[in-house]
């Protein structure tokens, strides 16, 4: 013992944070899901730099394995730098500019951002809008194409917030009949149902990295085909954006045909690209076919779960996907207390956004996760949450 | 031995690429440089939904840090969800709008972009230009100032493609007098040299992950001070970013004061985020001036080894800085030989970017690979490939 000040009394408190320690979580919300323990393996490789000769052929084959996972053979098909939403943002800025007109269907949240992007573009927008659980009517579309031509149809396939599916080729058969071009939101779709953009007829698509594809979010994997690039290269200015400018992305990607020389953009994800090629990998390795199927198979477990603990699913069954699961919160049910109670077990579920928050649940079966066991897992843990908050069918 | 067609000749080709196996490298370019290994193992840990309480405390935590490393107190603080160069963006696109003028210093490559990023904001552009290596006097900025108003003075801190260190408090003050905010490019002095956004007065900093911070590229950390913020808030228009939209980001990163809600806007790439809090995390425990010492360190070796070798440095003495060096390619020697021949070994190096192509190499003395061992490799191995393709001192 002694009076004598310490090293310690005297030392500066760091300021360094604690070290990370996440718990393990079985994330069945809308994203994003676990992914492949592989594809966090991949990401923990040797870093390289962006521009060396060994990255270069990843970058050309990850935007090879993109293309046969979005089915087309457009050469325009990059994981964006950034995530899904960035994607989405990218095709919306490059192929509109003020002056331009868009029509953009809005079913749930996810289309209101699509109009959001459209308008932030300078396009001057037009929307349908339908109640929740509902999807659109391709004559209403028809409609707002009679009254005046439009350059872009927008729409989201499956609407994350809702659970409803939009079908596409009705909506690829009216924007063709007034020669517009036709861009979806595929986020919660690509990888886990069945979706061809080039049979489709669909000029551009964006997805994410993190949901039915597996990897971790961070990456906007997008298509663009010819037509759509084709537009972006007859605007009349550049667009606002230099990081998402199409243009400058693939003079680093690379164009298609004897351009190949790449000029520096911007410095692309390198670990984050190595767990998507691998993700991209297991997607293909596994077959798109299979994977369809494993996803279905999945949900059907989930909705036969849900069905003996007394639950329902909030879209019409026409409209639902096996994706994205939005459930109806029982009368009585303090729905925030199950999820909290869910996640203290190690299982995550999504609440309800915008006009279904406090109302709906949402469950994602996606990726990795679109696996029976995870999926009984869920509806157990799910089963014994709700019996402890009081919940009996 | 049968005729019979066995399952391989009819089986369909396999469209997965192959598996990853990138080669080690010491990554001694203009970036990325090799993250800490704590950071990739980072990167691996349990991945979870980017709304779980565990995730929110860790982006308020990465803010955090984020605040001590850039030596600010600005609440608006965060690594913006895609790489450097769109940190940078969102400075642009927040800060400026048609009808603003803007006043940016060109020393080379990255002022260029800076400049254009300006212009693409809507702004009303004026460049001062200095020859490759120099930097600009600030007396040729007040001149500008003087001449007519502009909101903005924005300049490269280190010009990663001339390695000319441009010194700031002469800039900040010029800017003051003439009530403009300062913003700059700090992607490769962050975390490698003093910057202390506060005590300069700087309103506005982007830098990267990948550099300096010792993190993977992709994430664009940037700092927004509270004039800059007023003047965010005080625009006419919304920007045309919805990604970038500093008002949004921070309805998710969460804004400062009572209202900690947090909004969904866009899902944070989460494994990215840990492997960056665990790069700041490794900063803070080392402490900042001991980390600058290290980078001077470091980067002292390495002059001593190209002095040995007979290279000289492109940038006058006055100009020059630890983090990036830029090497005059001796008469007579194929520089990209060297450099082909240098990545044989294990070694990257970068070559000139724009007007210097061809005649400078790019060494970066950042974030983990400053260390004088590492110092010692690159110098011994690029002596080796010198000699190789007959230099002589």
């Amino acid at each position: 013992m002694t009076t004598t000040a310490t090293m310690s009394d005297r030392a500066t408190p760091s300021v360094a944070p604690p070290p990370l320690n996440p718990p393990e979580r079985l994330l069945m919300g809308p994203g994003p899901s676990n992914p492949d323990p592989r594809v966090l393996a991949a990401m923990g490789l040797n870093p390289i730099g962006h521009l060396d000769p060994y990255f270069v052929e990843t970058m050309n084959q990850t935007m090879e394995a993109l293309r046969n996972v979005f089915r087309t053979r457009n050469h325009h098909t990059v994981p964006i730098s950034a995530t899904g939403s960035a994607g989405l943002e990218t095709i919306m800025m490059n192929l509109l500019e003020p002056g331009d007109s868009a029509i953009v269907c809005v079913i749930g949240y996810f289309g209101q951002r699509l109009a959001e992007l459209a308008r932030r573009a300078g396009a001057d927008v037009r929307t349908v809008e339908v109640p929740p659980g509902e999807v659109v009517d391709p004559a209403d579309v028809e409609k707002l194409f009679a009254e005046r031509p439009a350059k872009l149809l927008a729409f989201v396939h499956a609407e994350t917030t809702t659970g409803a599916y939009q079908s596409i080729p009705e909506m690829v058969e009216v924007a063709r009949r007034y020669d517009a071009l036709v861009a979806i939101d595929c986020v919660t779709s690509l990888g886990g149902v069945p979706l061809e953009i080039d049979a489709l007829g669909v000029d551009a698509a964006g997805s994410c990295s993190q949901k039915c594809i597996g990897a971790p979010p961070g990456l906007g994997p997008i298509t663009i085909g010819p037509r759509a690039m084709a537009a972006a290269r007859a605007r009349k200015h550049k667009p606002s954006t230099w990081y998402f400018d199409l243009a400058l992305l693939f003079q680093y990607w690379g164009e298609d045909g004897a351009n190949r020389t790449r000029a520096f953009h911007h410095t692309a994800p390198v670990a984050s690209i190595y767990g998507f090629h691998e993700a991209l990998r297991i997607i293909l390795e596994e077959g798109l076919e299979a994977r369809w199927d494993r996803h279905r198979t999945a949900h059907d477990t989930l909705v036969r779960g849900l069905d003996r603990l007394g639950l329902s699913l909030f879209p019409p069954e026409a409209n639902r996907g096996p994706t994205i699961n939005v459930i109806n919160v029982p009368a009585g049910v303090d729905e925030a207390a199950v999820r909290r109670r869910l996640l203290g077990m190690g299982v995550e579920m999504g609440g309800g956004l915008g006009a279904l928050a406090g109302k709906v649940w949402r469950v994602g079966v996606m990726g990795y996760n679109a696996q029976v066991p995870r999926v009984e897992r869920f509806v157990g843990a799910l089963d014994e949450a709700l019996r402890a908050e009081g919940y009996s069918a």
